[in-house]
């Protein structure tokens, strides 16, 4: 153990985590700069201002503020975001408190530099202030949600100073992204498999590869997960599971657009948990179940019906694509991330892979099938308006809005990644990682020692050959 | 240690609880069955359906799509099937994976099914075709919450094949016993307390009485919580307890009718809490509380409430009814439970019987008399629309609902009961009934080995030079 | 140990926690008054009563009832009572059963005799009844919340009899508190940063003063988190931080100042977080963050704009507020503690003061200011309505609020605190503070006991006289 604790002192030393400058600066830093930022360019929208009373047409009463048709959808996504995400990565047996609290920190600046940034791109006024309304936070929790996705590759072996840096340049990069696809490229997209998952994914997966650490087994014995941290993990699991619905219906159109992306999703969902299950089951001795198949690729299905929520994909197709994606995303598991791992350094905590790219790339091209093959027959002559383009077009630029969410997380992802090489951000030792006791301050487990600590009490008072004593109440770990 | 071990391993000789094939089978073939069926039968409603935007009342706005009535209740209910029953069902200290992860693969497989089954009775188009909504969600929800009361008495000792079985069954019944019930007696239940709660709980003790396993002793130390796990039972409780307002009113008729509904069950609920602390604290030594009467008997009061939340109990009848639920259900844990298990050979891990079966049978009761004393000066003279029949006649076919949800759920767990005895399911033997092992990869509890190793390393060094025994999984702490 | 044992035994005798009679008495009675008294008063209001149908205006469809534009915040607000502020009370390492159990409990009294309190002084109809809707359910779990603030001063120091006292006490004086502010001085306060934290802060911390226990260090051991109870309480962080947007817009006026309310608490708790970690960090050897201040410190934000909330504060106004929040709550966590406890007695085991106390006060004076500095041209013509006076005088009047408040919490705590001192209440000896055991059924950890008992049998078969080994830190299951 000594000889273990000066090598890992040695290790301290090449790799400093200290962050006590870093990253209070940069918290402080940027959220000065959100401030000054939003001084400048930010105001309410016509539906938050004080002024809507006077201005708003006569034949509105005030319930009709869009607050209350997009608020509760807003809502079950900021628990997503929060809850959903953070407790998701709570798996690790001493990673939680990253997990959840990294997860809390990178999400609350995202959304600010979110709203700006989507802000320029959308919502920039003549005047040149942007306008934010309820609308903009369910889009600020989104793009935060594709730099959560991208922190699921990278859970346990960074910084939390790189994670503000990842944040910064991926929500930079994702307003970027969606403008071309949703606004130049006029694809569709509300539940955002291209978007959002395929993006971060990409995102994450790339910046992984850039910060490959070869030796990464020594701290493997942390690399795993304890009974109480997986039930921490389904948490995040079923909320994330049970607000997708509203994930994808939070943008679309009112009416029946929300409500038909509500049911497609809620239909794939379902799917995806039994072939998830069958799979899980089919590769294990005695058919037991993986936690980690059950606590990521049960929700497969809700990312790979993203794009083609809102369309009428019909009932049966929402079961279909869920039932391919629960064995897809599994078998990703399986086969997959330790194939990453092994051949291409990519280096996947979550497994990000298997739950968001896979599926991500799954729904981009179920959105341009299912666009292509669309018809007025189908949609009626006012739904088929929901596609700018005839069907086949429509379809073709489906697919180019795939290419460019894979092209800007790839290259982006590069990008970034090569930042965060560089030696100033803290992050920790190979040995280090997976633990919070690099960036946390963390508890004594007194809990287990009184036993230990009563027993060795005891040894020492006692000629243990006449030894007698039993288990009583007071050896217990609670006495 | 030897020896149990080789009597274990006989046990599981005997039982064979590999699921490599009957899981993975069971959940494809239902699963391309439900693609197949929903491809023949469902279909999207007009409000989710793309020809709404040409097809609704012209004076009729996008907002007025049922979908923003109905989806923040269903969203509610959502929360209790998966959260809810799930968490609660964490309590023990060692099937905390089974109770959340097989209730997940449960409900939604019971889901899709729910759809169908209440589809062909309920919604069935002249065309042949069922249409679904929101509202067919809430109530697929609301079926499968059937079946998850009956996986509680059964928490532990099935297997999830088993499951599958009682959910495919269980599902069938239900949708038979809601129409006999609903459309064909014409009885009033809007939160279910006779067609779900009474229902279910007894579907679940008569499968119970028939799996009745005598020799259960043996695993009594893994049928109890630790710390930790009571605390992670408590986030079921509460999102139960919080949402069940949603899960009363969640069908009842827009208006004033749902507003009552969550009235009368907030205050319901809020009653009950209180009688739930004062009998656990009377009946334990010092005063003590027990977290099996906070988890269980707090949520009696919802459940009681069910049937009458809709009509005008008015709030102090809530309180009261809130106030003897509390009560009975308590004293249900002390005595009753422990009577059923002893003279009526019904094992009931959860307490059903206390939470579900008792209050489920009081709800129908308060149901039938609140309806027979209903007056149209208390209803108006709309209000009193709200029953078919004239009040007294009304109250005698809520009585005779209350005798058809209970031969339904005796009647129908007996029968399954009976197929669920086949030795083909893989359920577990008595020694390892309450142990997550059977089913699931349970990690290995890393944080309390290092002591045990450490200690095990000082023994080899120092002179104990007859010692030779090694540390073989037998010494962990978890065998 | 026996010594301890026996030291404990001896102050059991001198404080006794037995409150088996006095908690079910207590629960009991109280429990049939709120009966008694809600049959005598409380009514349906018009949307909840089944007369609606008949006696709504004919141009009103049923789905513009009231509920369903507060319902999805009420459930929100009651979502923050039961599981936020639970749940951050779980954090101490065996005090979790009555972190959240207690809380449970007298939150679910108090919103009975709140419904009943604020009904007199503002439902009260000429009939001699209250009607009460949703508005009242919210109202009556904000009124709530001001007691469960309290309760954090005061975790693991008091009996629940207690704990039902000061709820009785401080439900009443709250509502004269909210009678005088929102109906006599006409102050607005949304978001209750007066009425509810600086009134319930102040309260909470005015009885803890007058309950100082000189010896409590002696059950320091128990004062502290281990890392599962930490990941407990971010259950409630998360919970609380989503869900305050609904807390502070719950009963704004219905259109714009709802949805400003939203956008403004949203935009306060981001900010917040970012300085509370910048801070945490910048005060922590290394860097590293302390779980305190994640849980508590990144929700101060919100406290402090409620009262401004509805107001035109500006998106960079509130990221200001929340942006000295942040700082201000976690310095109070390192320095203003600590010295309260050494130098003023005020033992206070949540931090409530920098959590709701100060940004609180802090609040106030934000909405003082902010309303100050209100004008026409900002507001408009309508929207300027929100204030009953011209700005300057309405800020002198918000002004004269916040002192209400600091009255009322600072001089009812100091009356009921004179209360809770007499000895017949059950509540804990010093020594057994922090300790479920005092109140709770707790299961024993079977888990860590086998290899302690392995090693006890290996001991008594071995002969291992000349044993000498200590127990150092390397041995500890968590080194």
């Amino acid at each position: 153990m000594g000889a273990s604790q000066s090598f890992r002192a040695m290790c301290d030393r090449e790799k400093n985590t200290n962050i006590r400058v870093s990253l209070p600066a940069v918290c402080i830093v940027w959220q000065i700069s959100m401030i000054i930022l939003f001084g400048i360019f930010i105001r309410y929208d016509a539906e938050s201002d004080a002024h809507w009373l006077e201005k708003k047409p006569k034949n509105i009463s005030a319930i009709e503020n869009d607050f209350y048709f997009r608020y509760p959808s807003f809502q079950d996504v900021h628990v997503m975001v929060f809850v959903g995400f953070g407790f998701l990565m709570t798996f690790l047996k001493r990673y939680s408190f990253g997990g959840v609290g990294f997860n809390f920190l990178i999400a609350a600046f995202g959304l600010q530099w979110a709203l700006l940034m989507q802000g320029w791109f959308h919502h920039l006024g003549d005047d040149g202030k942007i306008s934010i309304n309820v609308y903009s936070m369910i889009n600020a929790d989104f793009c935060v949600a594709g730099c959560l996705i991208a922190y699921g590759a990278l859970l346990g072996k960074v910084s939390p100073v790189q994670l503000m840096v990842l944040t910064l340049f991926g929500v930079t990069l994702f307003a970027v992204e969606e403008y071309i696809i949703l606004n130049l490229i006029y694809a569709k997209d509300a539940g955002g498999s291209m978007v959002i998952h395929t993006f971060g994914a990409y995102y994450g997966l790339a910046i992984s590869w850039m910060l490959y650490r070869p030796n990464l087994d020594q701290s493997s014995r942390l690399q795993g997960s304890v009974y109480h941290s997986d039930v921490f993990a389904m948490i995040g699991t079923l909320f994330l599971w049970m607000f997708w619905p509203s994930f994808n219906s939070a943008i679309t159109e009112h009416g029946d657009g929300q409500h038909r992306a509500a049911i497609n999703t809620y239909l794939s969902l379902a799917s995806t948990v039994l072939t998830a299950v069958a799979v899980s089951s089919v590769f294990q001795k005695h058919g037991k179940l993986d936690m980690v198949h059950i606590q990521n690729a049960t929700l497969a299905g809700g990312v790979a019906v993203g794009t083609a929520a809102e369309f009428m994909l019909m009932p049966y197709g929402s079961l279909i694509v869920g039932f391919c994606c629960g064995i897809l995303s599994t078998l990703g598991y399986i086969y997959i991330t330790p194939f990453l791992e092994k051949h291409l350094k990519i280096q996947d905590t979550c497994g990000i892979h298997n739950l968001h790219a896979m599926p991500g790339v799954i729904g981009g091209i179920v959105g341009a099938i299912t666009a292509a093959a669309a018809s007025e027959s189908v949609y009626g002559t006012e739904g088929i308006k929901l596609f700018k383009f005839p069907p086949a077009q429509q379809g073709g630029h489906q697919a180019g809005a795939l290419c460019v969410a894979l092209c800007f997380g790839i290259g982006g992802g590069i990008l970034v990644g090569a930042i965060l090489r560089l030696p100033i951000w803290g992050d920790p030792a190979d040995d280090n990682c997976f633990d919070d006791e690099s960036y946390w301050e963390v508890p004594e487990e007194e809990e287990s020692i009184p036993a230990v600590m009563q027993y060795n009490n005891h040894m020492r008072n006692k000629d243990v050959a006449e030894s007698n004593f039993t288990m009583d109440s007071d050896t217990r770990p609670r006495a």
